[in-house]
């Protein structure tokens, strides 16, 4: 048999889909699923209705960074952060997945580094994996609040092949809301060493306090931001698979282009259907703050006072990563699936915690929650889990 | 300014989107576009009808190897060239692009090597340039049919790093069409190499005397076999982006999952369309080779008289790479768009030769047409390019 690429061979299999294989398996459990980023929340009609209009004689290609329409439509939204911005620093993707793709492979060749805020958004390892580069993780810790490492510890990552640190803000997995000096600190230190920013803010409309800053709003060092915008969570549309590389740098939206030439153009139907979403009225923008906000306090609020559980209080996002008084959180969200039971039938699911970090040794006593479901559901799935750790017979004494 | 990778830098601007800038900026000329595979044939009604009835509350995300419903339907229609395909052997995609892109990713390490019959179509460049590999062309020739070469000029190119083998069947640019001994002797020789076999087969349905053979065909090889399809071009919907990676090698397959894993599933309101277009019946696919056989007769037949051209017989697909008595044929398609005009006002689009070789300098008497169009206007372009060739003031003495 013919073999593989090496770098097939190290593609890991994602711990969540894993859980999925073996939660197929079980029947006549109830499940409450908070471990992906899968939002019950329905689509905006708007959204629906620019399907149903969809009815062209021929489906045919559109361009490769998007319809013209779709681009300028982008621009005019994102430019409450940035008034400069124009359709030309807009890139419409097939989700952010793509517009990440694309933001590594112009920026990095085989063997180049990327520093990444840990714990951090599984996928990135994919991406970069297709790419070539190397993920280097740099640690955030709960207690500062997740806050961006100082320069001095952000140094001691850096190596001749760094080429790039990316980071989510709001963030997935911790919650973690960034303001404006700190995204502006980290933005000077990225130039400083010659390095680009790639800023992930597909949560970037959902914060409970202070809103995050955009790297969008720093005009100075705007040829080093790199900014990946979805419709996926905001706007409740992950299946649409629509997302947006933006950057004023112009010769990289020239390479953009052209690896977007190479898969020919997004497709135009999910692009009307983005024209509807980014037409919605500020006031959807506030009930998705709203929305998620009562989710995640119901989630996290159940918890917090459980023996030996930490809670962090997400400021953004949908997710909190939670400490839990286990000896191993894969082997915990395993007995969660296929050994434990309420009375009634219940059981959670949770992503575990190494498969945010780089280093699979990490994260073994936490999980990450999703506020995908309604605040009722949140809360008993948070008493389920309080259930579970009653008895779970790999309970660590803590 | 942040440098951007070698690879960034090294993606060629495509010809064709080159061209597209220059006839953006003319007005009032009557263009006869046969420079881009995106036919005008109406997209099937029951795929547009599958557009209206997908209305669901939340545009949720889909498996990463696209949902089992689809998984099965492509692999019953793909039965009928092998019947002991199962959906496990197919992996949705988001247009056979992507299909290409995780063959490349999962076979080639960078500096990896791959074989690729020439003529080829342009995308393969960018596919592998994204993946890190290196395309390696083996010529094939208009006095020959564009035959495959022999196994002695197969050997030639191979070296240590080469990984596979590339082709399409029916051939774009060439409209060749390879039966089965052909294919066959080039899967056998794959397997003696230790190479895979990667047949693009999104033209299948569109031949005018035989059929092409199928790599699926290939039984006792089938673990070097990866084939491509598309809903592109036998459905008319290249701009749904959606295709299919096929393979009865499940180590590949399981690597594809895990591809398709980092960058989330495949659309699934595009997978609603494709069950519609693999549930048409027979008579859709005989009538699709009708039109394009019709159409290709009336470009060729109208060129083929035309003093100084070479007009190859398209045996399938819908190109045909015919040469001319000109000096340059980049300068030939700019001079079409931006100074030749018929009384009546007409010009034509062509995609230029170089487009289609590894070495620029290659095809430079070359230009690929797209029987794109309905057969009375593609005799019109044709009558229009003859009478362009009359007064191209870099026409060659030939």
């Amino acid at each position: 048999m013919p073999r593989l690429s090496q770098r097939a061979l190290a593609l890991q299999e994602s711990a969540i889909r894993k859980l999925d294989q073996r939660v197929a398996q079980q029947t006549g459990v109830r499940f409450f699923r908070v471990n992906i980023g899968q939002p019950d929340v329905p689509t905006p009609p708007p959204m629906l209705d620019a399907i149903l209009s969809f009815q062209p004689e021929v489906i045919g290609y559109g361009p490769a960074s998007g319809l013209p329409v779709t681009r300028k439509a982008a621009a005019r939204y994102h430019a409450q952060w940035c008034p400069e911005l124009r359709a030309e620093h807009v890139a419409v993707t097939t989700g952010g997945s793509e517009a990440l793709l694309f933001a590594f492979t112009a920026i990095c060749d085989p063997g180049d580094e990327i520093l990444v805020l840990e714990p951090y958004y599984t996928n990135y390892n994919g991406f970069a994996t297709v790419a070539g580069a190397q993920i280097r993780a740099v640690r955030t810790h709960l207690a500062q609040d997740f806050a961006i490492p100082s320069n001095e510890v952000l140094d001691a990552a850096v190596t001749e092949r760094t080429r790039a640190i990316v980071f989510s803000n709001p963030a997935n997995p911790t919650g973690a809301v960034y303001g404006r000096a700190e995204v502006e600190r980290l933005a000077t230190w990225a130039v400083q060493r010659g390095l680009f920013l790639i800023a992930d803010e597909v949560y970037r409309r959902i914060w409970f306090h202070t809103p995050p800053a955009s790297a969008l709003e720093l005009d100075e060092v705007c040829e080093h931001v790199v900014v990946i915008d979805s419709m996926s969570k905001t706007w409740s549309a992950c299946g649409l698979r629509l997302g947006f590389l933006i950057s004023r740098n112009t010769e990289l939206m020239e390479k953009v282009e052209r690896l977007g030439q190479a898969r020919l153009g997004p497709q135009p139907l999910a692009q009307e259907v983005a024209l509807a979403a980014l037409d919605l009225p500020e006031a959807y923008y506030t009930q998705v703050r709203q929305t998620y906000q009562r989710r995640v306090e119901a989630l996290t609020g159940t918890l917090s006072g459980v023996p030996g559980v930490t809670v962090p209080q997400p400021a953004g996002a949908f997710y909190s990563m939670i400490e839990l008084p286990i000896d191993d959180s894969e082997r915990f969200a395993r007995w969660l699936v296929e050994d434990f039971r309420t009375a009634q039938g219940e059981s959670v699911i949770v992503a575990p915690g190494p498969g945010f970090y780089a280093d699979p040794s990490q994260g073994r006593h936490e999980v990450r929650l999703a506020a995908v479901l309604g605040a009722p559901l949140l809360e008993r799935a948070g008493e389920v889990l309080a259930e579970a750790l009653q008895v779970y017979p790999g309970r660590s004494s803590g």
